[in-house]
């Protein structure tokens, strides 16, 4: 028989988010794990200088808690998966763009830069806790999306018409 | 004098995360717009089927909803800049990856799709409301990282030591 321990396996992560605009620039979401149906209600807004309340967490404030998160997340649980003993793990993130605008259009976003510190405490080897921070972002579903480039399908209803498809 | 309406310029956008590895799997952090000083504190975990206690949101719903959320807040405020009106603006988005895993080693994760359907009630034209679409994309700054693809800077400090560049 096979050693099940060098078994190849695949599994599916899927979340899904129903969105709706509300107030000035409000947007309450259910977010779903498709995989355990868990959803959680989550509520962003902007502030005063984007027209919102600021009621609520901007919308980049979710997305660099996601990043972050993600990747403390995988560091700690691959830690166990290596048999390695970590404490007191903190991580500073920063996620920096310009927007480009001319007059009062649009504005476009260009990302210019992201940097995770992490830092540890452990009587492990360098070599090894090194080893575990590249695990933890090759095992980080945001950070490859991030570092691979990902195209993303966009397509648009007006009044409950047909999908077009951009 | 050169008409302002046609003014070039640029503005930077920051957020900082300071983040600490609590309880099980759950992630404590303190998220920072460095330009205006606001902060919020965000809390994320995991389930039970990755050691967590399921008691906050899980880091992929950050991610999920910081993304959406992002493109309804510009779909919202570029309609305003372009004079459309626009109601009930919906959309449902779809996040999937797949993690490869050999036994019980730390798994890799691929992102398979995503996909946003963005439904809306307006008179406006059809291609306007594209054109907005459009741009929206391209004012939404979590998209345009996942789109260009970009590196993250990672540094690993053990035991407060110095900092290791990765």
């Amino acid at each position: 028989m096979a050693d099940n321990n060098n078994q190849r396996r695949t599994f599916d992560i899927q979340f899904d988010v129903a969105a709706r605009a509300t107030g000035k620039m409000r947007t309450e979401a259910v977010v779903r794990l498709t995989q355990t149906g868990e959803e959680w209600e989550m509520v962003s807004d902007e502030g005063g200088f984007h027209g919102g309340d600021g009621a609520a967490p901007l919308p980049l404030a979710y997305f660099a808690m996601g990043t972050t998160s993600c990747l403390m997340t995988q560091f700690r649980a691959f830690a166990k998966r290596l048999n390695l003993t970590i404490t007191d793990v903190e991580m500073a993130s920063s996620f920096r763009w310009e927007a480009h605008q001319i007059g009062s259009a649009p504005y476009e976003g260009v990302p210019i830069g992201i940097d995770i510190d992490v830092s540890v405490q452990s009587k492990e080897s360098e070599s090894d806790l090194v080893n575990l921070l590249v695990k933890a972002q090759k095992g980080c579903f945001v950070e490859q999306i991030i570092l691979k480039g990902f195209p993303i399908g966009h397509r648009l209803q007006i009044n409950r018409g047909n999908w077009i498809v951009m």
